[in-house]
């Protein structure tokens, strides 16, 4: 495994510069050849030049056209990454792509008739599927350890919420966190989801609730395989970010508890004080950011199948559209029904 | 608090003998004067005379006429609880009725009914209210500890089927099982329920599907305080009884686990292994039926309302009638369609 | 086994009401028929009716000549311990003696002496070898879970220091207290103590010091089957009654953790908090006291040996010989320098 | 804080090596420009190469010669740190040296006089003080949430016994392995060693015995501070690499669980399953190993104090040296009597 792989970020936002950073520290076998934003600020050229990145570019074509460039990583704006995946695709770039894909599934299609006909790899950022934590879980529903799964719980609840402006262009609570959440459930489970019922609530902030969105849901879901899955949603959890889960079969269960900074426990008068969970996802998730690009690298070298495929971009989609519906009607809706 | 409460027990099966060990062993202020059964046995009339219990009838009658016996623990078969309640009740009994008081609203109400007008007390057996974690968990939303609540979760499974036998005069699973986490949700809360949704599947056993029931089953309940509810039961955990609860609000969190026979954690070349819950009801609620009991005997000496009143009788089978018309019938189901 | 053994308790200060109340609602086959105390007041009195005890005697020669009486519990002040066991045992009772049997071992061996004459149980009040926690850390042990046992740890530490009144009566950190740990040791390690080193201090009540007596201590002890032995010990952890122990060996190794008063977790802003542990040893031990009884009856009617013997009465009083003698001399004492 | 600090490595064994892979990847303001090692081989060079690492020399004369090179990781054989430490310094180095300095104290000194003379920094690798959990008691105790120290426990097991060949040269258990310890006792305590008492045993493997030292020690130690010190030791704990602390004091108490890889618990009829500890203390510590060297590299950029002084690098060697002539000669030792 000799080769380095040439990478191009299109997008220099948060996840851009996470990946950037992530890439350069842990990700063997590849290099940040360029970066790409809309806006090409002094600050990012500074940050760029101590990431050792050399070249910036305010235009994307750039990196596209550049013949040393193996791959890009999709990290601009949600609704441009349809596009920009497919001209990648037909540039003959390989693709990983921010999450979600897009929140048309139409696109999403199109994205992956691209991705197919262009031969080159895809991969959709689920990085949670690369956690130490879930992935214990996974590994022991794959060894057929819990037998058959009979309901598969996932418990996301973030530190805070998001100022309302963020809320009202991230497509709602769906589509902008339960994502991740909708992907665990078919990661854990291994099934498809047949249908979803959702129950919303404005708890946390009634500003949100104004912008029309909720903060607080619960999802149940029925699985394609028999079994039954939940979600539990909170914009604000005062302890920190709080990200479980538990599968439970035939043959037994297993769960995750939070990971924290350290695991000491202080006995007071008081009472017995442990730690709390890391405060967000920069810090709980930050090794799995790794991960995925590593497995990703690794798919394009060795030419194996990437870890997150387009089908797996495509699912959460149609399952936050049904739970959309679901919300919006108030009854269970199947996945056939909004496909 | 000198004055002795004379009891007597209306139905010498297991929830009866139950009651009547933990009086024996740990309930102050009270003594059991006679027990009934249907069935009086030569091995029922042993072991009440080994539990220094000197009156066995077949005849519930005869306790309801002995003007020394200030208090009744219905423990007869569940489709006789409303009756006997009444007949107590107007017999000035003090009465404690196992639960669910009965399948049909209508003749709880009569219960109800009947009771006030006698004015005795009159207590329901949820035990789990007094179950030391539960308990803990409800003290901390009492306290405000945890703020407005958002999420109430109930783990409720039981480690193994009960008989198919048993199964098809149960009343199906949300009558028989899931009706104390209907309970639990009401207790921890604080909140009685507007709608209901429930998702039930047969997992664990074909032959409960035969019968008409589920064993699998998740339910999720908008509350009147606008909390969203949660209960995932299994009739099978291969790993013991699994009795959790979380509650989640604006100022916090407050979970319980298993309770277990020791704290002892065993480290070897293989993993770290700890103790599995404790077995079945009958291990981990042992303490919970000799307070609640406790409870009633001193609601009865100093003249205080009862902890698990009538309508903590009635709503949590208007609940399961819901469930129960909501899994008929694939939809959220409110309360008010089966008040 | 339907005998039932009749009992009298001779000394009802505070250990003999815990065995009164213990045997009377936990101990089956056992019946009080006496309980005897230099100092019978009324209070005494009142608490005996309402027990259930008909005879309260000053003289406990009344208990011994009684010939209903089977066994006898020596829970008068220690320094009778000896005196009358000697008796009841010449008596034809059978003897549960409180701890320590003497702190002078030649004293001990005139009552293994005459128990062994009079062919009576005896017993030694060790309670915590029937606690839940310490009992699963033998069972692996005896069951080879750990293998060959190479550290034996235990932690021991009172909720807070009793009054200095009390020290100066109480024969010293290590006959007071510690003797129970120096019990745990052999218990744990199946092993006889060979040689003791001890470190003492003062750190938490200058008063301790200035009665002659330390209220922090960590004794290491070389054990005859080569495993090292560490007591940790101190008069006030104000967090509560901490008593913990772990066994290492070739195999593995177990631990055990405080008991609480229930699982709960609470999550909020400022940190985790869990319960501390239970207060001190009424709270954490009253179960271990009702099974040494249950044991002790059980030896009598089944004709069984006790599970604490003579022996085990007389071994750790000769560990804190030496621990005190090391004490003083600031060097490691072997157990043959004071046997 | 735009300096890089050049940075030459004496040694590339496996610590050497350890700390240029942590520099390279997560030490900000660190470049290494060179490597030394007696032994130059084709695979060191392709490392090398592969690290980024420009110049690899046999001679780590010509590091120290290189006036480019601002600090040296002197990571050669234990012998020779003192040495080429001094050197080192004498050539305007700053230095960065392994545990232990020197198994002499009088060397030690040498160095601590070059040191100073030079005026460079002098860091020791104790990197246990910057792992997360230790240095969370550390905080503990330093915000006095435990008041006095009373009782401070370290438990250090290896996971497997090194080859009876590194036994041999090792300079034995305490200058090997519960270095680490000592030092971790006055750190956590804040407080010198006054006198040490050590007990070993060979329970691990025979040759080990055979090669004059030990496999299994305890050793308590009365502290400057009034506090006791206990230690515990293990070359072979089958279950993993267990690494654990305890503070106790007058205030309360902080103790640490070892890490996993996760925190995954698995349910089971057969019991419940938790990771094992992470294997040894390169899965362990690796983060301590890149914070003690940004720590360094700080104090030198910044010119601060180094975390781990001169003094902190003589210490354990003292206490070293007492515990070894206490377990020679069975007897408590002070440090006066080795200093």
């Amino acid at each position: 495994m000799s080769k380095t792989i040439k990478v191009g970020i299109i997008g220099a936002g948060r996840i851009g510069r996470v990946h950037s950073e992530s890439i350069t520290k842990y990700v063997k076998g590849a290099e940040i050849k360029a970066i790409s934003d809309v806006r090409v600020t002094e600050e990012l050229e500074i940050w760029a030049k101590a990431m050792g990145i050399l070249n910036v570019y305010q235009d994307y074509q750039q990196i596209l056209q550049d013949p040393e460039i193996d791959a890009v990583l999709v990290c601009s704006s949600t609704n441009t990454h349809a596009q920009i995946s497919i001209e990648a695709a037909q540039a003959g770039k390989h693709v990983f792509c921010e999450k979600p894909v897009d929140a048309n599934p139409e696109k999403i299609r199109q994205v992956l008739t691209a991705v197919e006909k262009a031969k080159v790899k895809f991969q959709v950022g689920f990085n949670r599927r690369f956690d130490h934590n879930f992935k214990a879980i996974r590994d022991r529903v794959v060894a057929g350890d819990i037998g058959e799964p009979h309901i598969i719980r996932v418990t996301s609840r973030d530190p805070e919420a998001p100022p309302v402006e963020y809320v009202k262009v991230s497509g709602g609570l769906f589509f902008d966190m339960t994502i991740h959440d909708f992907d665990m459930i078919r990661y854990l489970s291994g099934s498809e989801v047949d249908e979803v019922y959702a129950i919303g609530a404005v708890l946390v902030d009634p500003e949100i609730g104004k912008a029309g969105d909720i903060d607080t849901a619960v999802i149940t879901l029925k699985l394609k395989n028999g079994a039954i899955g939940i979600i539990e949603n909170s914009r604000r959890a005062v302890y920190g970010y709080d990200q479980r889960a538990e599968a439970f079969g035939s043959k037994g269960a297993v769960k995750t508890a939070n990971d924290t900074e350290s695991t000491a426990v202080y006995f007071s008068a008081s009472g017995v004080v442990s730690e709390k969970p890391k405060y967000f996802f920069l810090e709980r998730y930050m090794q799995s950011f790794a991960s995925e690009v590593s497995c990703f690298i690794d798919a394009i070298i060795n030419d194996k199948p990437t870890l997150v495929n387009g089908n797996d971009g495509l699912q959460p989609v149609l399952i936050a559209l049904a739970a959309k519906k679901s919300l919006d009607e108030g009854r269970p809706v199947k996945l056939s029904e909004v496909a």
